[in-house]
């Protein structure tokens, strides 16, 4: 039932990637062995979506053991340090790329000698491409509870297969509900000014058979105020532990026009998205260069030498938030409690 | 102190107007002298803005009783009564087109012979210019009280000088406020899927010198939530009796954000926007072609073959709205009683 766009793979010691800037229009592979190109993929957008990269992370990491020439466990520990301090640049505010760069130095650290942290390194890169698409089919299939036939399904962004290396979060759920035979048709928002939203989600939903209408992100009230929304759902960049959400910028407004019209808001994300020690003013949202807003590929929208505010993500506060979807169960308001205890289960199974 | 970008003017009894589908890139003028060409120029909206339409209209039946071949009154008033046919169905929603041609209609209707009644309408056409001109630069004095030095405003599509003859409603509103003296400062959003933020906005605001940023519209709500926005003006496509407004898709959700973060939110309108007869049921919004939505130009950003809703206005509630400023004053609420009183204040004077 895996959705048959691989999104990032590990293939004959290299790192095969879609490349995400090419779409909606050309279906490009692009393979990289060097890290550093990974690095540049995730900057440039190649590869884009909070599970997503956290894997590249993981990959990038394999990469650079693959091709360290330490002799000694601390000269590879010190080449390994290098990578990540270049991979966690790329993308601050994402806490999945943390997690997977943090994992990984943490199974290095275990190794007993260099050959054998090299292959541990890359055995948990790629088994952590496995569990995302484990964990979520697992989400897919919680969250799909929630929705009801004949539901058109609001989201925002691209959390889809395109966001995580199968299947998707977000979109993971949708399709979930869909397998389990309820008709469900989806509005995407463009999401400017990457347009993840039509190059992305529009194009793997119709890949998939899933009914979907685009609409700019200025017709999200007029859609809801129509009655055309019976339910919204998106992924999360980083979720904080009093349910305080990072995402896609845009997110905020959506989930207050949910608020207004009484309509269901929720989050579709792993554990690996929760950053259970930052306080919500702490998190800092990258802004992302202004030729993104100023223009579209060659062509220009916006005269020269004006200001632009460009943030990649913003806040949406628990209080605008009916639940939010994990592959360990669905945390509802009050979340400081029901998040508390997805992490104390999971820590007990 | 007006604008020295002329939007659209009668010239040698031809209409030459700004091409603003060009813009930013190009400043080209365009003459027409059929009125076809400006019922086209007005879908196509090589002219848009509701004043700007509203004059255009009136200049298209300058055209068409300047060239008709009719030999009596009775003739004359069928060509005007279908090249009006041919106009108001160009741009449905924007009340003010109905005003100028209906206006024109009047006018014409009380001519004696086919020579002064030629005359009588094409002298009237002209006035309304002039006086769309007058209306803003009043109605910018009047709104500019409203606003405080170092204020930083946000404004949504194109509500200036390209929006209207010259001088704009909304953006005459700061214009006025500048030349005040205060110190103000303007945040533009892109207004997707045309642009007229980016394409308009942003240009005509930097021609003249005045501070300007560039957001896309998903960043309305960080930029509230970061404290960037003191107050909100946008123009308006129509105004009910109610204080029900409707303007560019978009502005629906910008109101409901200010509210949320208790930002005042203003209308710059004259009074031919209003519209005293409708219900907010009755207005037909018009859908725009999904072009629009799937691409930019010849680049495409969408796959083929999906569903596209593309409404080319929104309606804002009145209980959004801190006030709407009128050349005869400023409305506000409870909007039913004030905007009643601009009325009879009006045809007292």
């Amino acid at each position: 039932m895996v959705h048959s766009l691989k999104t990032i793979e590990w293939k004959d010691n290299k790192v095969v990637m879609i490349d995400q800037t090419k779409l909606p229009n050309d279906l490009v592979f692009v393979e990289y062995d060097d890290y550093q190109d990974v690095a540049n993929a995730i900057k440039t957008m190649v590869v884009r979506g909070a599970p997503a990269i956290g894997v590249s992370g993981a990959f990038g990491m394999a990469l650079a053991v693959l091709h360290s020439n330490a002799q000694t466990k601390d000269d590879l520990i010190k080449d390994l340090e290098e990578a990540k301090k270049i991979l966690i640049e790329t993308r601050p505010t994402a806490i999945n790329l943390m997690w997977g760069l943090e994992k990984i130095m943490q199974v290095a650290l275990k190794g007993s000698d260099v050959s054998e942290t090299k292959q541990s390194v890359i055995d948990t890169a790629k088994k952590m491409a496995d569990e995302d698409v484990q964990t979520n089919m697992t989400m897919g299939k919680l969250g799909s509870e929630l929705f009801d036939d004949n539901d058109t399904i609001m989201t925002h962004c691209n959390a889809g297969a395109l966001a995580t290396v199968a299947y998707g979060t977000a979109l993971g759920v949708i399709r979930a509900a869909k397998e389990s035979g309820k008709k469900v048709k989806v509005i995407a928002t463009e999401t400017r000014p990457v347009q993840q939203g039509s190059r992305l989600t529009a194009f793997e939903l119709k890949h998939d058979g899933i009914d979907v209408s685009l609409i700019p992100d200025t017709a999200v009230g007029y859609s809801m105020a129509k009655g055309l929304v019976n339910k919204v759902i998106v992924g999360a960049d980083r979720i904080l532990r009093t349910g305080h959400v990072f995402n896609k910028i845009g997110t905020y407004q959506i989930a207050t026009m949910a608020k207004q019209h009484g309509i269901p808001f929720f989050i579709a994300a792993p554990l690996s998205t929760f950053d259970m020690k930052s306080n919500p003013e702490d998190v800092v949202i990258e802004q992302r260069n202004a030729s993104e807003v100023t223009g579209i590929g060659d062509k220009k929208t916006a005269p020269d030498g004006i200001n632009v505010i460009n943030p990649a993500f913003d806040m949406t506060p628990p209080e605008l938030i009916s639940g939010i979807i994990t592959e360990k169960g669905i945390a509802k308001p009050p979340f400081e409690e029901s998040i508390k205890k997805l992490f104390e289960e999971n820590s007990n199974s």
